[in-house]
């Protein structure tokens, strides 16, 4: 990507024919805006994207938009590069594979959400709902296939707050900023009512920000002011697909956790060593980490500053630092590192999942 | 440090008599302000650092200043941890020890800086002369047994600028960010005329920021508002001196080039694994970093955001990143990362130096 | 506008046929990025803007873009709002319309800018001609007629300066920030040759952000990293042209110089008081000011800090500053503040340009 | 102030015998830092302004710093200058004076807050007790005369809310910003209870940030890590003192409110205009604003971006915009702009206040 609006090489691929627009399931990215609330340059990659399968397909972009998943998380800090990964399912490819299990995909959609449900219980109960209608859309129905879910929930901005209080609602988070924090909280522990790995009961609003001992391992959470309904990707292995692609994920116990990443390479059939080698990058497809700033303001003992910087947002600095630990080990730099972890992994921490050719090249389901 | 003027761990080792003020040879040190001109944080620490020595010794801390470099860099972008390390030396402590050959200190200032000369040749010359003096002070001979020389040197600022044209005289920069990395370019081959690894007549003007296949192997160069001349801290190993301390470098060839990180810590003796494990931890002293945004716009092929950004500094962008990965592999966030690279080390890569024990802790010469 | 990609309001007045998609000749408006080479705002606003007015045009986007200038600046720190205004020219409305002489307007663009020109005497020279073509648009014949000429020019991002090093080319500038203020010295100096302001003899590369006592009065010059090439709208008194409108403008001799704001309020027959009272407020159509943080680092005698900040730009600081000095005049947010005001004004001051309608309120050619 | 340590303009004084260090009641300054929880050039300007002190007086800083509050707002976005004012009472001028009323000075320190109390009810009483013993010491019975009220109030900071979490204690903010606002709000009711304009059973832990109806109108309450206790300042005319300054201040309806900030200067004479003449500048001795950035996102009907960057925190975007408004009237840019004007003003708006001389120029009490 040369900039936020560049779809050029996703165009060049529909033209060629190599990618259908019909096969596009989802797409997963990482602009280059600050990550927050005021940053449209998700908003304007969307606008593309969705003009674009337009001229493919027979319907309008809204409608397009309301069925593929386009999910992005904006911040490019440190080494980090802009791109973009285009998840499709060809049942044509697929019949003529033999390697099973494989990479299973799927997505969902929920309702519009009433802004006044944001980040509470009840957004939690909508999250969980659509994750189980992605899961069944991917064919996967063992919770413990799950490798990764994406989730996209909406957030409030001061005018949502303003309508919320001119119209006599409750609103749920006195700004924005919190807004958005809550949501994830909702987005991670709805997942994890979908997996089972929190009874459902457990999981009340006090609990949001607060209870970090309730987290999924699998949960991928963003949320920003452009969509207005939750948007569920899942990701796992599944016998019913093949194909050449595998994905693994670890828990990141800190955002120093370099064993973790390099584990999750191993897992893979990486070989051994500091960095992937240059002649196994191309076996890489995607790679897809989550972090947070210790709220405890220490990590492995020694202060950070992340949470008392009034000029550079804590999630732009721990994007920059996991991102440039995980490049080192993967010798890449397109990797969605995304920021918000609460409720994602252990407190502190986060999550890394990768897409790994198992042998040779090649090229359904991703552009990079 | 709780904040940029607390020396109270300092101050604390002072009092017990475990540090004498008189051994203090230079502080290097990094401090949670933006790193660039409008980073007063470098400031602060000094002056405290400069009254609590002045307190033990019978001089003004001015002139105390102009003896003990102290040098820091402002920035702990990412998981970064504000600290300073004391490096001191001790002729009673060296008598009782068996191991050679040791980690050597030697320091140096040379006279106030003309303004004028701030990232000429003639900056250049000068530090190459305060190089030379600082390894005499140290003990080296030898330019192959230095691993590690920090430099800091003087910048412009827009008042500067003003009383330079007011002068008549000529401006070397048009603003004061030019002005440090011009400086820091000055610096850089200052050192690399001191060590022969440049020939002295190949250093011109028109190299500085120019030609980057002119550098330095062991130069770490910064620039700040703070300084009126060059202090200059050399670090190698010599068989004149004996302790626990050892010292080893290696380059770095891009900003997310892990095996060289990890292979520093394999030359000091850690055993191999992806992070240096808890239990050998407590041998690290001292962790001094170099790197710089690649200004190719590019990192193993993918772009990179950090040049374009005008909301971030590129220096903030890449301290965070390279600060992230390095901390992944000592399991430590305590670490010396300077930005701007220039001439230190390979273009858009950088350099390590680590100090470290040889086996049991001592206490001597190092305080975090 | 609710965000950078709201064209809501211009796409109900075109629907309701209050405004034709013909008849708009320039858009100029502010949105809130960050102003800089990485705000991608202006961006996202032009593309929407292209499509929507295609919807109504024969035509498509990319060659309405070439004839309809949309020239946006980034940022709306403080107090500023964001907004558009849409200049329409309509034969039949001013054909009813008794009261001349009037607002006329005209607009051009050049061909694509070779990027080895930008900001360079050959960059100057496109931009005059573009100029002449504009005024000759409008039907002004007389360089005193103009109040306010504005120019969108190309600048160089890194990766346009590596293309042109690969190619063999001269790189004009060292890098996108330099370039960007390079482009806006050409753009105002390209201005103040049409106008004859300035001999075209006297302007050289070298006083290119040197000489400031070289500047154009009625010059407002933006640089983006989304044209190719040099847009001109001029906006002047005609007698050829009737209607409501009309135009005044004044320099401002610094940053504070509230008596030239206030000054072009009573040009335009406003009342007398600090601010423009709420009943007259709705004869408020357009204001557009460039302003600049004063390079000798002073303000009357006291110093600022706008040059030296490491968090915040310079053009983000001076644009929050003026924004809020002159919406306390106009009792008005929706105020075009553009920075980098080189050349374009006295130093370290700048222009400010309002458009009122003489009495009634009309609603033709303008949308906010 | 050339930097936020530099304290030479002071100390030329006090070695001049012109300012006797016995005498220095206050100090109220602006520093250029970031204005948020790691702006440390309030510390460091307060740690040298001690230093100077107890270089004159016989006691340790530490001391000093208990009895002469130090009240430094950082950030001087825009046209702002760094600048302080040193508040000095003297008995032997006052007899000589024949000018009665005239300002009069108070001040009184707090003990050091319990950090549970940060931003509650009980930080409220504690400071409405600590601006009874600031009129007592100024000489102040009756309230009406009050016109300007400093206030300096501790915050949490990150390490802070962990200690109170190790010791069990209620945590009165979720993290360090909150705690800033809602210590602000405990200031400003704390004077509202002391003036009496506000009932003291009205004010309760629910109406803190959440009820503005609830304010002072001559509160201007600073918060920041650097101070353990509640430091009060109080101006105001009084019978009892001579001398040739003045004080009058305004209430601000909104952040745009030029014809009250252009009132204050009329009701202490200055002459009519858009702008104090240069004649006139030299009467102006300290100028204190607060302000705030609107949060229901709108001035004038018009959206404003304040709430929701994520780059640019807020406050800075406020002091910014209306440090350049004032600057427009006052013709000078050493202002003292405060943001987080809480409870202090109008919603939404804020205050000011000015200090001036009656008609030829004095020295004492004023140091800028």
């Amino acid at each position: 990507m040369a900039h936020p609006g560049d779809l050029s090489a996703l165009a060049t691929l529909l033209a060629a024919g190599e990618v259908q627009a019909q096969e596009v399931v989802a797409v997963i990215g990482k602009t280059e805006g600050n990550g927050g609330v005021n940053d449209f340059t998700r908003g304007y990659f969307t606008d593309r994207l969705m003009n674009l399968l337009a001229s493919y397909l027979n319907e309008a972009p809204e409608e397009i938009a309301r069925k593929v998943p386009c999910i992005l998380s904006g911040g490019t800090e440190g080494v980090l590069s802009p791109h973009y990964t285009v998840l499709c399912r060809s049942a044509a490819k697929a019949a003529t594979s033999e390697s099973k299990p494989a990479l299973a995909i799927g997505a969902s959609c929920s309702i519009d959400m009433p802004f006044e449900l944001v980040g509470t219980r009840g957004h939690a109960q909508m999250v969980a709902e659509t994750v189980r209608a992605a899961m069944e859309d991917a064919g996967i129905t063992d919770p413990a296939d799950l490798h990764f879910v994406q989730v996209k929930a909406p957030c409030l901005t001061s005018d949502r707050i303003e309508a919320l209080r001119a119209e006599g609602k409750t609103v749920p988070a006195p700004n924005a900023s919190v807004s958005m924090a809550r949501a994830r909280a909702a987005g991670a522990l709805g997942v994890a009512m979908a997996t089972g790995e929190i009874p459902s009961e457990q999981v009340c609003d006090d609990s949001f920000l607060a209870d970090f001992n309730l987290y999924s391992t699998c949960a991928s959470i963003s949320s920003g002011v452009e969509v207005l309904c939750n948007e569920v990707v899942v990701l796992g292995m599944s016998p019913a697909w093949s194909g050449p692609l595998r994905i693994a994920h670890r828990a990141m116990q800190d955002a120093i956790d370099l064993p973790s990443v390099r584990g999750v390479f191993s897992d893979l059939g990486f070989a051994e060593g500091a960095q992937v080698a240059e002649a196994e990058r191309a076996r890489l497809r995607a790679i897809f980490v989550k972090c947070e700033p210790d709220q405890s303001g220490q990590i492995h003992g020694a202060r950070h500053t992340m949470l008392n910087d009034t000029d550079i947002d804590p999630q732009r600095h721990i994007r920059g630092a996991v991102g440039g630990l995980v490049a080192g080990v993967a010798g890449e730099t397109r990797i969605f590192v995304s920021g918000g972890a609460e409720h994602q992994g252990p407190f502190g921490g986060g999550l890394i999942a990768v897409i790994a050719e198992t042998a040779t090249r090649q090229t359904e389901g991703q552009d990079r």
